[in-house]
């Protein structure tokens, strides 16, 4: 019996998937879990994600980095924004506390699965070759934008399907079907797939095109995993 | 400046959405709306969607022919099912209340648009036209399976956008976009890619594969269209 693999395209129909006896795969390509997966790889000592300013504040206090955005801009007085390049270098040995607009909302609707592994494209075949390990039925859980289904989760959806379709796994919804199809038909210019997504396009406006770029690199960190474990992800 | 197109993959996302000053095109193409299309070509009076099998049948009492499924099956008593081959030289000149899974649904949560459009393969190109023909931006509302988006309603919706990308419109979201890429790779095989769909195979185990053939074609009624006013859907 195959294994089977559930696609959510936004946190808002989380609701619709049963997540006991699973694993969550949860990604915000853009930028959220690119951003943590980075931190990991830079050797962060663990991220926090939390719903609030307010809490990141609170955990900045005890000594934390704060980092996070609302709408794509730094938050004011925060350690660091939600750009990769930020984390580089300055997160080693330390403990950081996350607040996003996306990204860790997805994180806190995941919380009745059995596992909640990181997703981005900087670790997927990492990421695939732990999945395959353990056996279990997925859940991607795409972060989407506010709401609605975007564009670069569900090819991340497609991507870490297509690395799984012949292993044991089989789709089990249609959301999964429409990824692997999309998928198929972007692989081969991501980045071009991936600037016709809103939510690039609002990057853009920011100026953070080489975000966009480096976010959709494949396993740019070959050797990370990340997991979320009692409210805090680490490297495993 | 071009009219938006927004796609809604799912009843359950309508809220996200905008609908006053906009059209609304609610498609279920397997099979409530194509039943709704084929039942305005065999000249129905009118067509009454409502939510509840209490209502088809006081409806029914007051003399209206009752019609609908649940779960893909014939609600017991119903003069119709939910097969457009049962609309077929039974309907014309009469009033048909109809009770639906998926597609009744995503027409009560429409009425807050301009217009209600009735979508189905069955009818597109004049859809299409009549759109193109009233300049207003469009939110093509899928009425999925029970909560989650499907293939067939998201194909209509890349293929109805295809029909007016070129022509003074524009995509103003990700599930467009997506909708619009899927279409592009499965419009040379759109029952291969239906039969994909997980309701597909439901409807393939109640023998009912002869519908989906028939769901999926293009302009088989090419001069019907089908609007919701007051509660009621006609042929305009």
């Amino acid at each position: 019996m195959a294994l089977t693999i559930e696609v959510c395209l936004t946190p808002e129909l989380i609701h619709q998937h049963q997540l006991k006896g699973k694993i969550a795969v949860v990604v915000d390509v853009f930028r959220a879990t690119s951003c943590i997966i980075t931190a990991l790889a830079e050797n962060v000592k663990a991220v926090y994600p939390v719903s609030t300013v307010a809490e990141c504040l609170t955990l900045g206090a005890q000594g934390m980095l704060t980092a996070g955005e609302r709408g794509g801009i730094k938050i004011e007085n925060f350690d660091l924004g939600n750009s990769p390049f930020e984390y580089m270098g300055k997160v080693a040995h330390k403990e950081v506390a996350i607040s996003t607009t996306n990204g860790t909302l997805a994180l806190s609707k995941s919380t009745d699965a059995d596992q909640i592994i990181i997703g981005a494209f900087l670790n997927i075949s990492a990421t695939a070759s732990y999945l395959l390990s353990q056996k279990l039925p997925l859940v991607i859980h795409c972060a989407g934008w506010k709401g609605t289904p975007n564009l670069e989760d569900t090819l991340y959806a497609g991507s870490l399907i297509s690395k799984l379709i012949q292993k044991s796994y089989s789709l089990s919804d249609d959301s999964a079907q429409m990824a692997y199809d999309l998928y198929q038909i972007n692989k081969n210019d991501l980045i071009g797939a991936a600037e016709k997504s809103g939510h690039a396009q609002r990057l853009a406006r920011f100026g953070v095109t080489k975000d966009i770029a480096f976010c959709i690199q494949n396993d740019y960190y070959p050797l990370v995993i990340g997991k979320m474990e009692g409210g805090k992800i680490i490297k495993i």
